[in-house]
């Protein structure tokens, strides 16, 4: 999540209508006032959203945290010493908010919204009235709904503040336990081994990142973690926390693993109580229905970040729980448009990417995993190519695995494991999907080759390249 | 370039037509025999191509050298003692290229074509009899054209051989001149400022890659080479190489240079010479002209790699002296159509990126320079983007310029110099290009954010609303 205040009228997308309209028909400038709730990427997104849109705006950004400035992404990469320490994760005062014209309330929580009368109803400040009111409350980590989850060492990694006390408790932390392989609990583990502690992960799928990504991409990264130490115990279920006040152990369908520290990374659901109780519809995922303007079913309420439901762009089932980068363009959109201007945000084609074990796993739309789950047919392209010219230093493997749509061959899916080049891959494989390049399109493109930076094959290339040759030797191109 | 030999029926793309034309009407196998000129990434290229598209034929390949099976992109990052040595080059054997069927005569010059008879005269060979001809020449560089041109310690870097050669006599060199800031002439000032050598850069234009780069885009590469203790001497004739039998000093517009050796890095024209006296239409670069299948204007007769001209995708302008990387493609192309299969080369889109002092320079299509050297019109979008979390250990900047057509905003061309991810942005953008994505496509692209291996915001992505917001400003969107 990035926390930089906007520039007014610096990088919002805003239209010369948006400008004029917050001008009456006889001139006078009519005050605005909008309120936020939340204070993460898709809080302060908004926030900059709106006074891009309309400078003379206020904006009251109420969170219930101590700050909002800094990156939470960054937390998991502190506590395995990646990065040196939490300040650095800090990115902006909170002067900086000030003098944006962004009035942020700290450890402040709304307790009800009235959509009727326009107002938010604040734990000590009373009823405050709203033009334009937009949620984004973010997420919170599914219950794990096991017996021993009021045990004190139970660490669910979010709050900056909490991070750095966590932080001092694993420097006496001998074995720990990571409670489901998902995006966080995948980078907690990694993270957990680098530094050094014994680390377990438990996780109730045949493999890591079990409902995303494909076993096959995550075989390396599950081969990487055995040599940093960690044990893995896939197709296990939770059953408990166990202990006399503090965690000791933790239950599992395989059987007690002792412990002094758990990361209860269970999967993220959208924090939307609020939302619901005010009469907003909620979706099939838990998450806040949003228009292509970030509207809720409730005019002049809008919604952004991880509260909220988008749709797959190409088979248009709901997600939630997309990255910060998701939540910051969806605060953007939904900002601008609370401050009278008009902004779209598209359904999504989510281009992923993280660092996992020793390797950086990777993909956009979605893998074999999914399409099969989703029941929608495919064809493959694979290989196993390399980041650089075979003899250059540092040379890394990079296996692109390409899903297409038998017939047209157009691209739906693709998911990459590998050690350099995987996120700018991602980014443009989905930008691939969404405008249905196919094989054919990816088989003839030209790259660069130059020894330091990249193979005579690009491996995208190649694994085109390889699904139309499977196709013609099965006789069906 | 690569020179691994193809498996028959591997990833050359071969129609099921071709794969039967090779039968007579009476079913009985007619023999096919294709010679290749050239041993370097378009003739190995074409010989796998035609063994793909046509296992039995006869394939012979004439090249003057005394290998084929390695890569002289490599050569520069050996002198920079990057790559600890040759050996690391070599990538096949010469029996690899026996057992693939591929017969290649080495050290054996080609003397005369002729077409009509479906002969070549080969010195000490005699005249050759083929049914399809492929020249893959490749380049030599321009003549410099000044006196001195023939005293020793001039190195024309090609040969593997004679860098191995060259590199020993770098060990006593205190003081080179590169003459010219072509690719090459970048690669080599880097690489020779590396090895601790004292290094002079003479070139005519105002910076270096003066007509492909643009000055913004090289000034980090121009400050990362004074670092480096380069001096750069631009807008420099050279006027003569000085000395008695060996070269002592190059003289230029701005007086001598002492110097022990010189690397002649003038820029590369087509090695056509053979072609054009068989009687092949040349066109306005020297490059042998072909159609999309890589034939020449001599029916049976083909060409690929850097003695031919391929059209800029946009501009329809021919280009000659492309990349490895094209060479092998084309040679693929060509050799595929000799053995009767069908395949064709498109024009091209460019992705190009190279090491530059401490820099990674790359793009796409072209830049300003270019632009305005033909008179296209453009406007410009650019950002000054990071490559990780700015917190995160490592983070680079990248910096994204883009330019696109006025009206329509579809890209025309991008040009990128930073730290990591260039490669990759180079070839996403050359298919940005090719696709007719616009600002507004690239305004709203989706992007990884995980901080270790992508920031935020994408650079493309802020570089594309930098240009909105300015054509904005200007009233012209």
């Amino acid at each position: 999540m990035v926390v930089i205040p906007e520039r007014p009228g610096g990088s919002g997308v805003t239209s010369a209508r948006a400008a004029a309209s917050y001008e009456s028909d006889e001139g006078f400038r009519v005050p605005h006032k909008t309120v936020i709730i939340g204070g993460g990427a898709a809080g302060l997104g908004a926030a900059g959203g709106v006074k891009a849109a309309r400078p003379d705006a206020e904006v009251v950004v109420y969170t219930e945290y101590e700050d909002v400035a800094y990156s939470p992404c960054g937390i998991p990469y502190v506590h395995g010493k990646e990065i040196s320490d939490f300040d650095k994760l800090f990115l902006a005062s909170k002067e900086q908010y000030v003098e944006a014209g962004i009035d942020v309330h700290y450890e402040t929580t709304v307790a009800k919204v009235d959509t009727a009368a326009r107002k938010v109803h604040v734990d000590g400040e009373g009823a405050v009235a709203y033009d334009t009111l937009i949620f984004a409350t973010g997420f919170e980590y599914a219950d794990p709904g096991v017996p021993g989850s009021d045990l004190d060492g139970l660490y669910y990694v979010k709050n900056i503040r909490r991070a750095m006390e966590w932080d001092r408790v694993l420097d006496s932390v001998k074995k720990a336990v990571v409670v489901e392989a998902t995006p966080l609990g995948v980078e907690m583990t990694t993270s957990l081994a680098h530094r050094g502690i014994e680390t377990h992960l438990v996780d109730p799928h045949s493999w890591p990142l079990g409902e995303m990504a494909d076993p096959d991409i995550m075989a390396p990264v599950e081969e990487s973690w055995r040599e940093l130490g960690v044990t893995s115990h896939f197709n296990t279920e939770l059953r408990g926390f166990v202990g006399q006040g503090h965690v000791t152990a933790v239950s599992t369908s395989d059987g007690e693993i002792p412990c002094d520290l758990v990361v209860v990374a269970t999967h993220k659901v959208a924090n939307a109580r609020l939302a619901a109780d005010a009469g907003l519809k909620i979706g099939t995922t838990g998450g806040v229905i949003v228009d292509e303007r970030m509207q809720t079913s409730v005019p002049g309420v809008y919604a952004a970040g991880d509260c909220t439901e988008i749709p797959h762009g190409l088979t248009r089932v709901p997600l939630q729980g997309l990255t910060g980068s998701h939540a910051y363009a969806q605060g953007k959109t939904a900002g601008t448009n609370a401050g009278g201007g008009d902004r779209k945000y598209k359904a999504v084609y989510v281009p992923w990417g993280t660092p996992a074990g020793k390797w950086i796993i990777g993909g956009a739309s979605f893998g074999e995993t999914t399409a099969t789950a989703l029941g929608i047919p495919y064809v493959l392209g694979q290989a196993q190519g390399i980041s650089r010219a075979r003899y250059y230093p540092d040379v890394k493997p990079v296996k692109v695995k390409l899903l297409a749509e038998p017939g047209s061959l157009r691209l739906i899916g693709a998911q990459i494991v590998g050690g350099e080049g995987i996120k700018e891959r991602a980014d443009f494989l989905a930008m691939a999907v969404k405008h249905g390049f196919t094989f054919h399109d990816l088989a003839t493109m030209e790259n660069v080759y130059s020894p330091a930076i990249g193979a005579l094959n690009e491996p995208i290339v190649v694994a085109a390249t390889n699904g139309l040759d499977e196709l013609r030797k099965a006789g069906k191109l």
